[in-house]
């Protein structure tokens, strides 16, 4: 009954059981939607997505994040058991060497019922803080209002990924400031927002104030290559402070043994025994 | 019939009986959706959302003013006799610590589908005046005049808040002059507001002049934190020169003790018993 | 049938019946929607308007303009021998004591269809020649031609108010050029206008020019407060020229008795008997 | 059949079949849409529209161009030997004396709708080709591809009107320079014009080179008032080079003798025996 | 079955049939779309599209691209042995010989139906990277994601062309540098293409990272004019790095002998023995 379904939380919910691990209701989500932003040094170690694709579903996440192009790779594969999509729905701009004189970040037309008709199991979207760019702010918050209608209809939850940025060497940069990233998910969570991909603080004690801002499930943003024991600290500690989860990137896809790497994500993630 | 259900006020007058007390016909109205704006410092005493609405339902005021995101945690409460929705249903970029490069007010997505699936009892959209920025009172003009026809087809109530600024120190400040306060609050009035929510006129005798501009039931807007007699005065003062209710925030939020200062707000306003 | 029906002006002149004077064939338009625009200045004398719709209704001129927030204070009332409401949809912002940094002219989302429910015989919308506000300019223009698809729909008569200004003082004052009327008057009559109120040229004696520019009735417009003579000269003036009458604001409403002036403006409109 | 009516060529040919003489497949349009872009020094000697539409109806061309608000004087009148309706559809702001701000050229709401619901043979739109004016270029194109869609689902023809033109002494100046003429007839032709309304080359001997590209049947404008003996050798020279006829304005209409001027013509272009 | 259907490579894989060759599975598509974009010397070779679609259709390439507006002189022809249409869907600004003030690149409207009702085999549409033309970008990638739905529904694929520019002397000129390349080719896989058409590098031993980043069928753009032995050795070597054809426009046009050219391209891509 529509009254009944209304809460998106309990419709979408049916589509969250995917991304969330059954025993821990956390999630290991391995985000390759790299090259949808068209910048030559995103491509490092994800040159040939077939390839990329099939290694990462042989190491096991609970998802995967892909664009529009790419998401009938993972799809296209027989069984259940495999990671759930997450389709990365909108572009930006914003990593250039240079700031972009028109910041934007377009979500695709119908990317819900795209992201429906590919099966994912959620959506993920930015909302960027760039001092300045408030056209740009503007665009992230209607491109979530506007999904979270299309999205509400279809039962699809709503991934929002809060980046706070700043001019640094060159183009933006991210920006670890707690209380600026702290105002920007709880915008992100009065838009509506399902679960929320957020940096990690640069006080990673703090994290925990990330986590009460947000309401829903957080799940922390992996960032630039570090070692293996810096990012395994760094997921225990983000977890200790009550996040469901990690989004991470190129600290799987560039590491030299992507199964190992997300075998020990496991471990601490989910308890798994290696 | 349509043809007799068209008077909005009539229409809407259904779901206004949730806002306004029974006897007195008017109304306390707490809002908590500072967290919606994106600001650091809006955060103060309403960190942890699930635990304001804990003490505000417990205080008791005829109704809780929140965003999309943060309404489910009224509105899942069991029972009728708990405070009324009001939906806030716009999202500003003019509350910064300087003032932005292209000020937007944005309206959610369906906001009168999002209101009535909520239930709420009335949205509540913002009218800015800020020399200048012209751009902006069109886009606020724009999101009225497309509230009104979708809440006339749903019956539902339309708040309009004028809010009459001027440059400050750093950001923008709010103005208390009468002639501009007045002036937009008939603005709001002739496209069609079912219910007004004022700032307080600097001199506190004049504000009959907002109350006989806007026709419809004023609630006058709290601004920063004061001490309890000057909150209490001030509500009288108003409520004398015929406004129909307040719409506080901090002074009830960051009080000690909310729930004491509600009680005292509704002997004030409603003539309550303690 | 649709056919037959089409000619908007057949189809228009059932409403516009209303309007216009059963056997002069001339209308007195009262416009008191100057509150719609936020000028504290244009609020003398129309401060309460429940007192001025009583007033003017008492005086009985032949139509009463107002906006979608003041019409049902004339719509309400009882009986068929009132006034005629005329729904002014648009709301500009170049009536400051400076002139706005962008222009605009905002036409009320579904305009027409208010206009229908609210009953009313006619809608009124500008169309502003500003030198160098090409962006306002076109704004109007695409008004008036979304007007006039959805008045064709309903039968709506669509009366165009083109309005010629100048840099003044301050703001933007209206000019008088006749060459300039003309040519606007000309474009509205073009657009599709059903009605047209005009500006009274500088050169009274060169009406005739804007008379046969429109084609359609003319209403001329009133400007600021004048003496009586003036004002009963200069209506006699434009009558002889071939307008088909008159709307005036401040001169109705600021007069000391109104229902006198009314009177007047009758037996110089009408031939009424006083 | 949907699938056999889709070449629009055939399906706009029935309504084609009223726009060119029967025997000589040519046409005489006269063009009286100058009011509509509401320039004063446009209207000389069409300022009473009734009269000139019944002074042109007796001269006897193949087609009168309107806008919509004039139409209904030449298509209120009964019988089928009167010359066809084209429905001049844009207005634009290029024409003053001073370069506008922001250029524009903007079509009516609906405009295929208001076509067929007036009977219209033809639609007309600008192409306008003006240095450095891009975005009016982009809003022309844009304007066309619209029109083209609507018009071929309701078999109307659309006649596109290429405007080359280049900063004269004050304002915009047309450019008779074949190469840029050529093409833009091109890009109209590209875009799906059913018929071109071009300007004369300042050669008229490479006329022939517009024929080709344009593909489809070209119009020839007529341009600022010439004396007798020039516009009707520019008629022959043109209609040599393969022009299907004609598009004058001010030629006929600011003629002391319309009648004469327009039997001159078909004279020229149909071979009628005076 | 929709649930079946959705993958658009199966879906639109029946049209694509008709665009590559049945045994090589490669396909030689002629260009001639370029009168689209308003440029005069664009236009050399190709002022007579009636007798260029003449000779191209006798020279028998695989495709040939053409605009809205000359596409039927292709389909009009009887038979189903001729060249499959692919339709150019979107007109630039960029190719002048000065940088425009606002470049933009408009599809047309109703693009896809056009494509459908015109029976085309694939719909084409530009990616612009031109440093600082940011809104450009954009407006691209809003294109191609509309188009990608509208074309899903339809079962149309969509060829994306995606060009490198950079300031040149005057305008812009096309950049082979391989970087960029990829990059620009990789955002258009992931935005969804199902085929890419890309500009040689100027390491043509570096085609293969081209090829590798699309993962979908990549055809070779020509750009200008060379002699016949470069533009086969060309050809060789791209198809050897694993292109699936070639779409050239001046290179077979502006030959001498372009049905000698077409047959010695098909031997070179087909394998045709002359």
């Amino acid at each position: 009954m529509r009254g009944r379904a209304y809460d998106r939380r309990v419709s979408a919910a049916y589509r969250l059981n995917r991304l969330f691990h059954a025993r821990s209701r956390r999630c290991i989500d391995v985000a390759v939607d790299h090259g949808f932003f068209g910048e030559p040094r995103f491509l490092d170690g994800i040159e040939d997505m077939a390839r990329v694709i099939e290694t990462l579903v042989a190491a096991g996440p609970d998802a995967i994040q892909l664009s529009l192009g790419q998401a009938p790779l993972l799809q296209a594969l027989p069984g259940g058991d495999k990671p759930a999509l997450v389709l990365r729905v909108d572009v930006a701009n914003v990593y250039g060497e240079q700031p972009p004189r028109q910041a934007f970040s377009h979500v695709v037309d119908d990317a819900i019922g795209h992201a429906v008709r590919l099966d994912a199991a959620c959506v993920c979207v930015n909302l960027f803080d760039i001092p300045g760019a408030d056209a740009l702010r503007r665009e992230c918050i209607e491109n979530i209002t506007a999904l979270r209608t299309a999205a509400d209809r279809a039962g699809m939850p709503v991934m929002v990924e809060p980046l706070v940025m700043t001019a640094g060497v060159g183009g933006y940069a991210v920006d670890g400031d707690t209380d600026r990233i702290v105002a920007l998910v709880r915008q992100a969570a009065e838009l509506g927002a399902d679960v929320i991909k957020a940096d990690p603080t640069d006080d990673l004690g703090a994290y925990g104030r990330v986590v009460t801002a947000a309401r829903v499930p957080v799940l922390v943003r992996g960032g630039g290559r570090v070692s293996d024991e810096e990012i395994l600290a760094r997921t225990r500690a983000v977890l200790e402070q009550g996040a469901r989860g990690i989004v991470y990137g190129r600290n799987v896809i560039q590491h030299p043994d992507p199964g190992a790497m997300v075998r020990a994500l496991r471990a601490v993630v989910h308890g798994d025994e290696g």
